[in-house]
């Protein structure tokens, strides 16, 4: 396998045979390592550019998913021409590959992590699972997005903490900003207090809200949605635009409250029953 | 291995035999894989087809389906008839493969989630565990179902959030669109109080309701189902058609609390016995 | 390793001779296993036979098994004939080794669950661990078992919901439907009432219960459980049918309560001593 | 490495002498064989044997542990005679230990809790930590171990449910059949109650159970364990026969209750003060 | 593959033919090696230097990376160095890598975590998620960054405490320091009071401190954030220069506190209807 | 790689020779084996005595370890010596080793946590961080330890359970019998007592307990530990001798309760303030 | 590869010239590695002196560190020779590595623990994170250091348990006993109290404390922290010396509720609004 078994005998024409035979071969892997760069790179460009058109992605960052595909090609690239060269030489390269992989086992370890950052990255961004500026839930925080990056995605909290969450944490999202919310009220009224005229008075007041423009699907009295332990709990159910329906849902809340006092329908406070006994 | 080993005596016949040895190697590999192509993906196609008459698996999930396994055989096969090529003209592919290899357990790292989301998804889809509009409870999130990808599924809140759930999430479903729900009523009445009386009027409420359609098995008055701290609770039990359970209760608790006042039946406050002491 | 290395001399007698020797081989690796391959399926039908009677498994399941083993077996055996015709043939096998490792890899990495599962699966029909229609808590779900599949189990929840298990979340089963189940009800009566009497009333009460053929074990008082804050919890523990604990609970509680209150021994609100002070 | 390589000249006597040295191999290797698998078999019968004396295992469960490990050996015996019978006639093995390979990762995957199991069960079973009829909390299910199985542990919980607990999540054993167990009963007393006539009445009725053959450490008053808000908690504990700690415990509580109330001494119900303020 | 198969003939001259190819061989190594080792020095200088100064890294930081990085590259070089020389002068190399690999694989086990750290606390320099100063929620611990070190984080904690967070375990940042801060405050007002009226007055109090410099967007009251079991909660929202949101927030409270007491509008305790009843 | 290869001619002398080699190096190794296997099996009985003389570990165990150890090290020697046997007499035991690593692999899998257990044994008896009779809390159990075995730790609870911990489940341990052990009484008065009274009241109480002999450092009133929403706490603490904290702590209870009674000092109920309002 | 290949002419010369290559490399490695040993030794306890002056780390722990490296260093070295000689010797050395690498792995699965726990402990000693002494929080546990070592860290608590903690379990470490504590006190003073009087009442208690020697940072009256349900809770901040802060924190309620008290302001107890009802 190395230059010492084939030395028996001291030939000048095999050494020189030996000389033209490695130096086609170079030729031809380099030859061939030229031809296949640039094919690839455009390749890989090509599909990158043909995903992001299907897919709407950005302009921007089209070019850094195409940049970094490219380059990581090329250094593979790269490694595999120079472990061929050093073996058409016939220098073992047991060594170099023993020491390659020791330094990317090592690496591998630790980036783990980062591949795994990478790959969660590129699927939120193909399958826009996560826009800038969506209201969203994901790997723990609460927020709006301020950016999605190929590693980390930033998430601004409403006290105005900004949260960097690393792209594999981020499991399962929920997006808050796809579509009309639930506008939900739960009112509780006194169990001496008649139901249906309680539900009346309470879908008066849903109706006058039907016109508000903020509503997509007007609110309506559902029923008694639970006997508590002191009042008869009433829900008011809705849909509104997007980000709409915590407003919404305050102005509700006040309106039913004021329209319950007006019908002189209490809201009662917890209750209890007292038995007087002597000690 | 290579060349080099046999070169102690130049002589043209032997190259020429080699040549002509490798030439006829390189065009039965060629023809090989030029049969083994279109078999294998006929036999792909063929088998995905099988499945998803059987299954009745829409047939555009069943073309993406056959898409991707017809893509995967072909890179597999070319990526094997590179190698064999190599290795027939006698060029040490030990680096390549060590490329290849590098690269492969760097992506295999990250991607393992993603193969895992695929045979989850698969799954989910031959099982018809989920289907699109069901109302279920997985991996962690709740709602109906408005996509089953291949790799994502998306559940849509009934807050309005759209949540992305990667399928390999999906560990175990339940699935609420399947079949009758159960409709449970639990009152509380006081302890002073004829139990008998009290569950004559609310199993004559109960029988009101069996005639309603939604009903598909009558609701019944099961008896004391526990001995509270303040009252004695009483549950009523049915089964409606599905998504009906929730309205239905709602209107058996209205009719059940107005019966029980109607017959002067006391659902109580919490109760507390107060013994005066002096300080 | 291959040709190469033994056309130093070109030598017609010798060709004839290696394409007889590996003739002569393939013809050996061929009738070796025209041979091997019914034996073995014969060997695998009757062991899953004889384990089929020893445990009651159906007859579907059995044909299930079989068919799933044999053809596991069939394409294991095809893979390695055709491994042994390549290599005799002197064809590098080394690159479709590796290209079918790397599948494999990618495979077993999303598949360990898939393999989990079904060892599970097999545990759980072999050990007859579940069974259809028993009512069982495995997984995190409870509910009544439909389908014990060589994958997923499918669970129907008592409020209507269908839930797909994946075996391989099944790590403990609780079994509700294998003997008999205890009844169990604990009264609270006054600090001031005799515990005696009262442990008389209730265990008159339990002795009625005893005719009761839903009971297997009569109910007994079994003493005070506790000293709680407002009231002396006496223990009641019988043993019943199967299923039949929830109703028997039921009627007991009622009895109970009734045959305290004729025997005007109070059952007590919760308790609470108060210090007027001046402020 | 195969006999291409050595073909160069055609030569009968070195195919005799070569058929005469391979056939002789193989003798010798079913000799070999011959004689080490049934003294593998004993050796293995014997020591299990002399473990079960020592351990006082049960004649089946001796029975199961021997068949279990002697089928084992033949079978990898077998596998290795399989391949040194080829590797001598000189056909290529890599193949066959690919394939074999293959398969066992997979089962290997999915099997790694079974064989878990098995490890872990042989350690129940040898360090007898858990027997039939034990009452023990184990893999977080609690109650009377109905069976110890290679794979599963079966405990019939009080409920009357039968749990089915693979044996590797039994990670610790809470054994409550092995030796006394501690009855311990808290009493509540009045502020303003006399401590130390309290613990005088208290260890009085202690003294009378001293007697009772269900003790073997008479209870003893041990002190004020406790200023609570409302109570003093005097702590009564003792020493019973296993099993008999429930039952005892009850009638302590009866007993002492009834004392405390024969000598007056106040078991109080939560305390308030009240200030009464103007709105 | 050692000088024994060479040995047939004994002879000077090849032996000296070997010695020559081999100190040739030894040179070139050498030779390579010195003109890799400052290139790739220089190149992994410039790169850090170049990132350095894109993202405003600090000097001292950018020097213990160029140390950190060279110094690994040396080593690695090295490594690879002595491998290869030894394997030209012919010594077995293999135990010498077993041995390495043993130790090093040791130690990677070990290590895991720390190039863990190392990559993560990389990418928290890069990113620049975390500096000096900042008031971050990281890794479970909650405070002010002190350091921000290769391996390790020191957070300072309101009380005193100084915590070291291995960067690993920083998987999410919540960043206090980037940007301004929401104030809020939620008050409730009995259930009697006028809605309007409460809100004129505190919305006249978050005037006044819209002017307060602390302030970026001035308070304002959003409406009834909730009806709690005995007040009318409403809530006061505004946005805050980075860490003044604790003052301002304290502020707030005793305007609004004073001012609904100069209304008149009271601030209610938690209420409670009583029943009284005959025992 | 076999005799196959160098049948070319056969030739009784290089048969003998061969044989005579053989012989000689079976010899040689049956040599080497014999001397190596008596100094080993000294040298480690001699590092195990010094161990055990140096940490005082008890002559029983001691037994064990030396044992244990000496078995392992025979084993894996025979195993060394067998394989290095049949490879000198040139029999391929490749497969004989896949046989081994098949079997290897699979106890493998199962018996890492029982090398585990070994392997946290050793450190626990080494570092001598349980010790029977210990009172400790490891693994999630709490008692006495009742034996510490090279796989399973038994501790018996207070309760009279006796758990077997295995010890890889003891990741951290708390030995509550390694010194002195802290008393700690909490006790409320009354918001409207005097502080400096209690306080001068309680240290008398303590001044006398510092006489008693299970206090190693006297009891002392330290202040004001918190102030509850009915009572002022005042915080008394000392140091008791091992296992004296709970007898010590009930009598300061009592002690300071009846000297808070003497001085009328008063440990207060909860408080609560009434404002009566109309409905 | 060994000696049967070559047998083909017995030649004495030969065999001579074989025994004198094979001294000679015996020679040469045994000086090599008679060089590398001390030189290594050496350079090992060189590196440590170095790393321990800069760290201040203490004679005795130097010295632990540097037999620990040599020791393991020493031995990786003797296997590494041992298998050098074997292999010169031309004694196959694959089974050897075999026995030796499946004892590896062995231990390695179980000691994996073992080496995360050195190197854990080698950065808390390097990095200073935790001394003898300090009061910190690791691990789960709480207390002072008794004892920082190589595997495990002994931590007191404060009840007088000794914490037996591996390093690997110390994740993070929050050292209590590095800098100046915080004190903080909160006290809540009636609805109806004048929060800016109260404010000036407990200022003037904490200026008397800024003279007090154990604060560094005189405490002060922050202001409203929250409007509670029966009180206006007003928080007192200061920064105190290391362990001084609970004293502080006693003494400093201690006086605040005795200078509430002289100023006549009520820190109140719990407050409820009743609503009488006829039942």
């Amino acid at each position: 396998m190395n230059l010492f078994e084939e030395g028996f005998e001291f030939n000048p024409t095999v050494l020189l045979e030996l000389l033209i035979t490695a130096g086609l071969k170079i030729i031809v892997l380099l030859i061939a390592f030229a031809i296949i760069k640039p094919i690839g790179k455009k390749a890989i460009e090509a599909s990158i550019n043909r995903i992001s058109t299907q897919r709407n992605i950005s302009e921007g960052r089209n070019q850094t998913l195409q940049k970094l595909s490219v380059n990581i090609f090329s250094y593979v690239l790269l490694f595999i021409l120079v472990m061929m060269l050093l073996s058409v030489v016939n220098i073992e390269i047991g060594p170099l590959l023993a020491g390659a992989g020791i330094v990317g086992l090592a690496i591998g370890f630790g980036a783990q992590g980062l591949v795994s950052d990478i790959v969660t990255g590129f699927f939120l961004l193909i399958e826009r699972q996560i826009e800038v500026d969506d209201y969203v839930t994901a790997g723990g925080y609460d927020g709006v997005v301020e950016e999605v990056g190929i590693r980390t995605t930033k998430i601004r909290s409403f006290d105005g903490t900004l949260n960097f969450v690393p792209n594999r944490n981020i499991v399962g999202v929920a997006n808050h900003s796809r579509g009309n919310m639930r506008a939900l009220v739960d009112i509780g009224i006194g169990y001496d207090e008649n139901i249906d005229q309680a539900m009346d008075v309470l879908q008066k007041v849903a109706d006058d809200f039907a016109d508000d423009e903020r509503f997509v699907e007007g609110p309506n009295v559902l029923g008694v949605q639970s006997l508590g332990s002191s009042d008869v709990v009433i829900r008011i159910l809705g849909k509104t635009k997007n980000m709409e329906q915590w407003a919404v849902e305050r102005d509700l809340r006040k309106a039913m409250k004021e329209a319950l006092d007006a019908a002189d329908i209490e809201i009662p406070f917890p209750h209890q029953v007292f038995i007087q006994k002597d000690s």
